[in-house]
């Protein structure tokens, strides 16, 4: 059998990983998949490459990995394979054979990411990793201006990380809106690219807007000063979710 | 202080605990409670009285139990300060004085259970913890009609675990209705009380006769028989809540 190389989406309950990528001596997504495909491989290693890394606790609905087999099993077959000796909390939604020139994280064209945020006062056990708490009144038109300034294409150095390593830190934000649904606040960001927290960081900025600590015209002077500490609290990991890679 | 009787109403997410009664070395939900509570009143036990006992995996959004206490706190402050001092996977949602004759146990007039159903075909690492997976078709009807032969007062033992221990097994179901909500099934049960495993055990059932296993006529057949054996298989403890206790 010829190699072929087969694309997967897959959802991810991100609570008991720590985060996407391999790490010695904890539990993560890549090894559990990688594990699953050296059985099916009869003990050979497979490497899976991903759109990108999720962090400790993050979500996915629908990550993208590639990989590499010789294995004669027609691609949709390869999610029932995956996902019966997969554990539960990672399911394989779907596979589909590519080029060979596909790769996972080098073509990606963009990305969609959702926050949720819970607003309820009375505390929630069955939300606690799946959302993030914010028991506070919101300005949802508030926090709607403030978007404004955030889409389009900014140096978001204010917006990541301080860690963040990569040189180039101008990013298109393509669409950005705020979703009330089922009780909770989605935000939902389509973009070219994000750095490393900055979903979690504008979150986050956006939330101290919501709840009247800083006025939506902040954003532009937060992008100006090209420095992290003028930006609000990055949110926690627990309401984000990497929702869909597009290529 | 003289000593006041405290009703609080609590919920929790049952998938990290061995069930609500104590018991050596393992996690449960009473004990997490009488932990927060001894803290709170410097080492000295305080036990408390629950509704009723949750198997493990089962959650709550309504249950109930009472306890007894000298501490100088108005009833509508305890859930702030046993939830600061809680886990994150209980929350109390409130509590009020009672009669020093309220008994949480003795004194329940009925209850009300959900089952939670994903008739999804895609895997779901989301719902595994928070609901039944049922990738099948189900006939809404014929759920709806053998649902019509459970209402009432029955002799409940073809539908109870064959290890329950208490004699009498005649129980009323005022309402049993089928919800469907945000993609999910849901049995709905409101009762005079409930058997050991019983919302369990009729709620597979009528999952095999909405898959067409089984017919609706079934239903009063397996009532008459009073034998554990003629019922359907207990269904999975996550898709089980234990909603309201009326009093």
């Amino acid at each position: 059998m010829e190699m072929q190389r087969l694309k997967c989406t897959m959802a991810y309950d991100g609570t008991d990983f720590f985060g996407y990528q391999i790490q010695p001596n904890n539990r993560t997504v890549q090894e559990e998949v990688e594990n699953t495909l050296k059985k099916l491989h009869k003990g050979k290693d497979v490497k899976i490459f991903a759109s990108g890394r999720t962090d400790a606790g993050v979500h996915a609905k629908g990550q993208v990995f590639h990989f590499d087999t010789h294995l004669d099993i027609p691609a949709e077959k390869w999610p029932i394979a995956l996902n019966s000796m997969l554990p539960n909390d990672v399911a394989i939604l779907d596979a589909e054979k590519v080029e060979n020139e596909f790769h996972a994280r080098f073509d990606v064209k963009g990305k969609e990411y959702r926050y949720f945020i819970n607003p309820a006062t009375k505390r929630d056990p069955f939300s606690r990793n799946y959302s993030a708490s914010f028991p506070f009144p919101v300005d949802v038109v508030a926090i709607q201006e403030a978007m404004k300034s955030l889409v389009g294409t900014h140096d978001f150095t204010s917006f990541c990380s301080a860690k963040t390593e990569v040189e180039d830190k101008v990013r298109t934000i393509y669409e950005l809106e705020l979703i009330e649904e089922n009780g909770l606040l989605v935000f939902r960001f389509v973009g070219s690219g994000f750095l490393y927290n900055m979903v979690r960081i504008i979150s986050g900025t956006l939330l101290e807007v919501g709840n009247g600590k800083r006025m939506s015209s902040c954003i532009s002077e937060i992008i100006e000063k090209r420095d992290r500490i003028y930006a609000g609290k990055t949110a926690p990991a627990q309401g984000l979710y990497l929702w869909k890679v597009n290529y």
